[in-house]
């Protein structure tokens, strides 16, 4: 009799974007006539960068001859991309990553989902809250934590992160072995500093925890001093694996490509206390379970790193940044609290009440979708999340539009 | 203190093609100035289709306009392809499959790897020897088995298959609650008839076990009389998933397309015994691990079910079917037993000697690379795997070369 994985059966409800647009979709059938503009899933709306689809098309081209036809890539990726990504995303910073300790991929999801595969079944897990749902429900699914009680799993340990402390989690004060974050953060906006992060390298150093760290937004950052990469913090590549994406940056939601750096000395123990190289488990693991990315795609990602395609790349993010300070302005204006929106393309806002409620109130009275802070975790639950991800005119009008819902309501 | 899951070190030796890499690459070192022909990992060789070209070509130029451009797709793939599969890979054979029950993916080995997931971690699981080694090192790293001994893992169920009993698995004697079947086979190329396929779905019904079957080589069955997907079998649709590719039908290896059909009424039991949609698990899993396979892949796939596109992918298998047909005709005037090649791609053929020492001595006799079946199971110790996705020249020439080498060696 076949069984269910009943770690399932935690997980409460759906994933959260995939109930959002049910909630979008009920909206629509019922108000069909409405316009709705939408501020909340972090898709970008522009076309990829010229550059990128320049080598698309060469690309597809060489698989319409047998000549210059491509099968099968490498495990990895292929070493035109891994070496353009080491020199310009790490190399030219200072941070010491090859390109054999890059693994190219269709999403930072995918990775950040998949890399769990990889710990013992009890390791101890912290993460901060607000957060990224898929680091907690890969997690639950794997079945390395209890029930739900009040929006977060037993098993799991929640470092708060909320106005008070700047949206900084603090070092856990009980032992753990994996540490999820994120910077600049989803869904808060928040950056961390090279001394910060320094304390979280070296708190992983002393205690022999592994950082998982998610850097999908580090093209959002305007301050040079801040780090965009962990590896940029001496010590880091023992103790951090980094994800990053071109989904944010160069506008690859829809293409799907993203890499994991894994260092070649990135150490977890075997049950005898044996150090282990994660690099190949991670390897073993791409190649047992993935056949790589489409080839025109990694053409398109490597045009990213092309003299055009650089400046193509900053000219998107300088308009979601545009876009990310009118709201930051409009908020302003009306008088709520929020953080982020200066290097990340999210704008947390403090909702002042229940944040599904104040989602409805939008999508309802302004047409408006945000994404209820709920959705990532206790922390966020009087907050909602406003996405710079969409056109300057549609940005603009949504925040009059909410604006006047709020001013109506005496928000 | 980070600790690694500790069943990867069950694992025997490196993924199989990997190792034929490895080895591959050291011989090239020794010998830069031999000719290598590969007739082993079974990667197409010739160009896409024209029609995939065409439409992925089109859906690029869209993704070059903020009008066109297209982000995150749905979680499942674009209705138009899933239309498109269901109609005519399942409803024009009176197989009843839904677009609703297919989930397009960058992949079938993602998918066979995946499907695990859904399922408690100590059911009993059957898998036929030889097999694709994806099958059971995926439920190795998921814990799912003991220790390797003698090459095979403690706890999976083996299903020899051998000359004896026509390459077919029998029925387990012993409880099993998920069987994988893969038809045409791979590595034995052997095919299942309607009848035969009835007993195993009667098995599963009987049983309430979960049959997984492979259709990735469906395309080269010849035989109309045979089934190309398990749901031309009545009663199917509640015992089976099946997992079908874009890769050897129309040459995708390099682009990375794929699905998996879960139909509504496919159930597993949870901890009460209640039976509980495989569909809306996958749908679950699939929306928090994924984001789905790139817009203008799905464009060049679904553009293979175009008029053009159905002649042109039948032209590509014909070419391939041409080469094995010259790989049975060389094999017999050998004297070499051998099955399969006839709606397949791959023809199995007894070694009559260690199947690693016969791949040692076709790479460096004859210069021609095959896949030891050694790799495949214990089952495949004296085989092994010749694939026809080549050129019909490198087919022509790898054949006479191992005829002369063999001919030599006396065997």
């Amino acid at each position: 009799m076949i069984r269910i994985n009943a770690h399932y059966q935690k997980l409460e409800a759906d994933y959260l974007f995939a109930d959002i647009a049910r909630r979008v979709d009920a909206f629509r059938s019922r108000h069909p006539e409405r316009d709705i503009i939408r501020m909340g899933i972090g898709d970008v709306v522009h076309a990829l960068p010229a550059a990128c689809i320049a080598a698309f098309r060469r690309a597809v081209d060489e698989m319409a001859s047998d000549e210059h036809f491509r099968g099968y890539g490498p495990v990895q990726g292929y070493d035109f991309l891994r070496e353009a990504i080491a020199r310009h995303d790490f190399q030219a910073r200072g941070a010491e990553v090859g390109a054999d300790e890059i693994f190219v991929s269709d999403g930072a999801k995918c990775d950040i989902g998949s890399i769990q595969e990889l710990f013992a079944g009890d390791i101890r897990i912290a993460l901060p809250d607000p957060v990224y749902p898929v680091y907690a429900d890969t997690n639950v699914m794997a079945g390395r934590t209890g029930a739900a009680s009040d929006g977060r799993y037993q098993g799991l340990v929640y470092l708060d992160c909320d106005a008070a402390n700047g949206y900084l989690p603090r070092l856990p004060d009980e032992p753990v072995d994996l540490v999820y974050l994120c910077f600049p953060n989803n869904p808060t906006g928040a950056t961390i500093t090279h001394e910060q992060l320094r304390q979280w390298v070296d708190y992983a150093r002393d205690t022999g925890a592994l950082i998982l760290f998610d850097a999908a937004y580090e093209a959002f950052i305007r301050d040079e001093r801040l780090p965009r990469s962990i590896y940029e913090v001496p010590g880091a590549r023992e103790v951090a694996i980094e994800f990053r994406s071109f989904s944010k940056t160069a506008g690859f939601t829809g293409v799907r490509c993203a890499y994991t750096v894994v260092p070649r000395k990135c150490m977890a123990r075997d049950p005898e206390g044996v150090p282990v190289p994660l690099r190949e488990l991670w390897h073993r693991r791409q190649a047992t379970r993935s056949n790589g990315v489409a080839y025109p795609v990694q053409r398109a990602a490597e045009a990213v790193y092309s003299a055009d395609g650089r400046q193509q790349v900053q000219a998107l993010i300088d308009g979601y940044h545009a876009n990310a300070d009118g709201i930051r302005r409009s908020l302003r204006e009306m008088g709520l609290a929020f953080s982020g929106g200066e290097h990340s393309p999210y704008v947390w806002v403090d909702s002042a009440r229940d944040s599904w409620e104040f989602f409805d109130l939008l999508l309802y009275e302004a047409g408006v979708v945000c994404t209820p802070g709920a959705g990532f975790g206790r922390c966020g639950r009087r907050h909602v999340r406003l996405s710079a991800f969409n056109g300057a005119a549609n940005v603009g009008t949504a925040m009059t539009r909410m604006a006047a819902v709020l001013a109506g309501r005496g928000a």
